[in-house]
């Protein structure tokens, strides 16, 4: 496995492995990477002949008032995890952004509601990043984790839109043997907040296993689940507009996410039409 | 030469080609084609082995009251002069806008000030274009005309930005025998316009001859020569940054934009230290 930390050489190697005829997979990481990135690499790996990941905590997508200073690291456990997933050259840039950087990209409409409407910029962050490592990597194929599903749909669409030739895929929510979404942030949970925070899951299976097709029903069920310091959002939506549905009448997704402590955490469940 | 309006076969010819080990030059244009474009598709065949030219008025750099629904079009005279300048794939997309795009590229700083203080929005529309026929034809170098000096510096920003593998080099402007600058919008001048619209070289070449070195005094001469209907802007600034210059100590630019009837004419010059 090769390490790079500048833009230019990992732009060489992806190009001369494509010039190879080889087919070039990208997993974009903020590192601290755990089994949920482990099975979007292993994923990569299935579909491309070489895998790239990047391992940048990106600064564009966080907040002011966010985590960006105390976002867990550990280049070394990284390293080792790609290795062992067979990753072909990692990425870890000192900076994505050098002197003079300014543009920003933004994807319309599919920002402005859910985690959009709770972390001003947060998305705009996102696609800037996606789309400038888009340009550093010209992936054929790029993984990203259900976990974060609507910046799965944000990224699909900002691809689809800017890099067409480049397939964004997702690969499914890994969770933890007691049901609790695999995040690094999970880190800075107590174990009392840890408990707490296994009602996100239970909201939304009991959402997924009911037959009521009422959202507002269904969503005053979820709601009655949940064990957390402050909800930002749940939600059952259309999983490609993220417009709000009335009925579960078609597929669906169902979304929260809530403070448990300080913690930020978010969670989606697929929900089939009853 | 091949004529396409299909995004897909674009990428899929330049890929051929790419993996043939050709450098693919890509001139983007709004179409109905003059000495000047024919100038920058000569620089791309110069510096490439295949050329694609795109010819799409965009809307999205139009503002609402400007003269998007009268652009002269002329794509028969624009398929001629492509193929006699060796083109190889004439791009002439129905829309580059599909049902469902959502995705707005901006460039912040340079796009605040000049013809982006006065257009609103216009540079975000070019730059959105352009990151989006960037990822459809995947270019090594696009050209663009020094004209647009502006436009030019903006789309390199954005490509260093966006597109680190695509170099983005300036065609020289060309000027009729008169001195006027080559535009597709010359043809709403009429004779008398035209002879008015002259005074913008006049007083870029009064600010490029003068052995003054301070800024305001150079403006004031440029300003004395000009027979307009209305200035929009006459600046002397860093080529790169487009920060406004207070003495000519350094090399520097002299653009100017105004309107002579209803039509906005635009022009520059290279402004050496003195």
């Amino acid at each position: 496995m090769r390490t790079c930390n500048d833009p230019d050489d990992v732009t060489a190697w992806a190009r001369s492995w494509r010039s190879e005829g080889a087919r070039v997979g990208f997993v974009p990481t903020m590192g601290f990477l755990h089994r949920g990135h482990a099975s979007l690499l292993d994923l990569a790996h299935a579909r491309c002949d070489r895998v790239v990941v990047s391992i940048y905590v990106n600064p564009l997508q966080f907040g002011p008032s966010e985590d960006l200073d105390r976002y867990p690291r550990d280049p070394e456990g990284d390293l080792r995890l790609c290795a062992a997933h067979g990753v072909d050259l990692a990425f870890l840039p000192e900076t994505l952004y050098p002197p003079g950087f300014s543009t920003r990209v933004r994807v319309e409409g599919l920002t402005s509601v859910l985690c959009g409407a709770a972390r001003r910029g947060h998305f705009e962050g996102v696609t800037t990043v996606v789309a400038r490592l888009f340009g550093i990597v010209g992936p054929c194929t790029s993984v990203f984790g259900e976990k974060d599903w609507q910046q799965y749909v944000v990224v699909r669409r900002m691809a689809e839109d800017l890099h067409p030739g480049v397939e964004v895929v997702a690969g499914p929510l890994v969770r933890d043997d007691d049901g609790l979404a695999l995040s690094s942030r999970n880190r800075y949970l107590s174990a009392a907040d840890r408990v707490r925070a296994l009602s996100l899951h239970r909201a939304l299976r009991a959402i997924r296993d009911s037959r009521e097709p009422s959202v507002p029903a269904l969503l005053e069920e979820g709601r009655s689940l949940l064990e957390v310091d402050r909800l930002d959002y749940i939600a059952i939506v259309d999983p490609w507009s993220l417009a709000p549905l009335e009925r579960v009448d078609r597929p669906a997704r169902a979304l929260v996410a809530a403070f448990v402590g300080n913690t930020r955490l978010i969670d989606n469940v697929a929900v089939d039409p009853r």
